[in-house]
């Protein structure tokens, strides 16, 4: 079980030289996403050589430009390069209508399945769930419908205490599958015993939690109680928390609160203004409120 | 008069980290058009600081994604730059409705005059013209609706002879507009002084010819003739002469053929496919038929 997630991009507004708008490449349990996708993005996938033909889904959080104007490149890209693995694709209503329009329009043969999800609730809701992870949505408050997405890994199987299951001479390798699920032991002479005796507990599952854009709200906290990496933005700082309202971002203190109370393993930020330079600022105005936050830069990497 | 080209990207297909899709930035007797607009058109505007807000006109060839799926992140940055001057915007039928709709969905409010010029002539056709600059429609054979664009800067006004005027004692310097409209002088007896006597021919309109993507058809070569500059694309070489058929691309070869039928001044080629490594091979192959030939790079100049 393994969460790797690297920034391609953390800033905000327009794509500049060494500025790039958002986007996540996120693998988790062997399944690779991508989450967001300014302009751009298929370029960065490159220059970090992450191997993009591998994204089986990518999660949008909302249309804003500088979350999504790389996309349809993108999936031309794939179409280029005659994929033929299923892309799906989880965004706001609307999603579906402006890549297929744009699709139409270069008269384009798509060659892969390629899934729309159009999300529209504006509760949390289970949008991705395979044997080993789960996606849920964390509904933000921003200018236009935007989703932050909750990545979870599932809690794997029992682990077998060999040394315990060795001194009952009757367990057979064929009953390990049994085990690791849970169940208890029934021996020969028709006494159990219980699974705990046998097994330890499974490793927890770790959690990924991206939240972008939104301004500071608190409903978001019991969805990401306790995960592992929080992803907050942080477009301002407090000097411009008025600003911040307005336009429906959050400050660096605001993402800081948020990840205090949600009790978050680690913060990280981005979606930093253009206006600063000093970015250091938004980690010191962090760190006042929750220690173990880090600024996101493009193709650096966290690892749980 | 004067005609300045600064090349964005000339690769084809995918954007790639060093090589960019189609963009040119052009100033036409100071007024500046962008011709078409790749993802990362707006980084490669930065770039090479070319002041991108000073555009007034962008000219799309066809709805290709390497053609234009960075119109859209333009646009946008022009909003959030406040941008009040009016853009006008030439291309294929389907344009506004792609772009308008990206609008629509991101909520953004748009601070300025956005007018779109929707063509879908098979012809030749005046398509801009002002005092100074006429741009017509080239049209070209591709996969879908193509035209190139010719950029012709009108001819000036005649020169005053000074010679000839100071001999001839009457002539005032309110009359120099007269004379440079091309109008004959009356002197005080009644006696007429023709035109081209105190006058000398106007410093010829240059021509920039810009043909990307099109298959070889010599049809264009009425449009184009004489023209100083063409750009004509040349995604592949002629080892390759049935998949650019098949394509609907050109060659290196066809391009200068094209030059040649054309007495161009001189050719400029790009476009090239990124099977390619050594594009000096182009640039070979095309002067063995037109030796004025020079390839395009990002950043690259040129100047009539």
């Amino acid at each position: 079980m393994s969460i790797n997630l690297t920034i391609l991009g953390c800033h905000s507004a327009t794509p500049r030289v060494n500025a790039h708008p958002t986007s996540q490449f996120l693998t988790i349990n062997n399944r690779t996403f991508l989450i967001d996708c300014g302009e751009g993005t298929q370029v960065q996938l490159r220059k970090f050589k992450l191997g993009f033909t591998k994204i089986q889904c990518i999660f949008i959080s909302h249309l804003h430009g500088d979350h999504y104007f790389g996309l349809i490149g993108l999936i031309s890209t794939f179409m280029l390069h005659k994929r033929n693995q299923e892309l799906h694709i989880y965004g706001p209503k609307g999603i579906k209508e402006v890549i297929i329009l744009q699709l139409k329009l270069s008269k384009t043969w798509i060659n892969f399945g390629l899934y729309f999800h159009e999300l529209t609730s504006k509760s949390s809701e289970l949008i991705y769930e395979d044997e080993k992870v789960e996606v849920h949505t964390i509904p933000l408050k921003h200018r236009v419908y935007t989703n932050g997405f909750l990545f979870k890994e599932k809690e794997g199987m029992r682990k077998l205490n060999m040394a315990k299951i060795i001194k009952q001479n009757e367990i057979d390798v064929c009953d390990y599958r049994n085990l690791q699920l849970g169940k208890d032991f029934i021996k020969e002479d028709g006494s159990l015993v219980k699974n705990d005796v046998l097994t330890l507990p499974p490793t927890q599952g770790k959690s990924y939690a991206f939240c972008s854009d939104t301004m500071y709200d608190e409903s978001i906290v019991p969805i990401i109680k306790n995960c592992d990496l929080l992803y907050h933005e942080t477009t301002f700082l407090k000097d411009l928390k008025e600003l911040a309202k307005t336009t429906m971002h959050s400050t660096a203190f605001e993402a800081a609160t948020i990840a205090k109370m949600a009790e978050a393993k680690q913060l990280i930020i981005g979606h930093f203004s253009s206006r600063y330079t000093n970015l250091n600022d938004f980690k010191q105005e962090a760190q006042e409120v929750f220690k173990n936050t880090a600024l996101t830069s493009a193709g650096k990497e966290f690892q749980l």
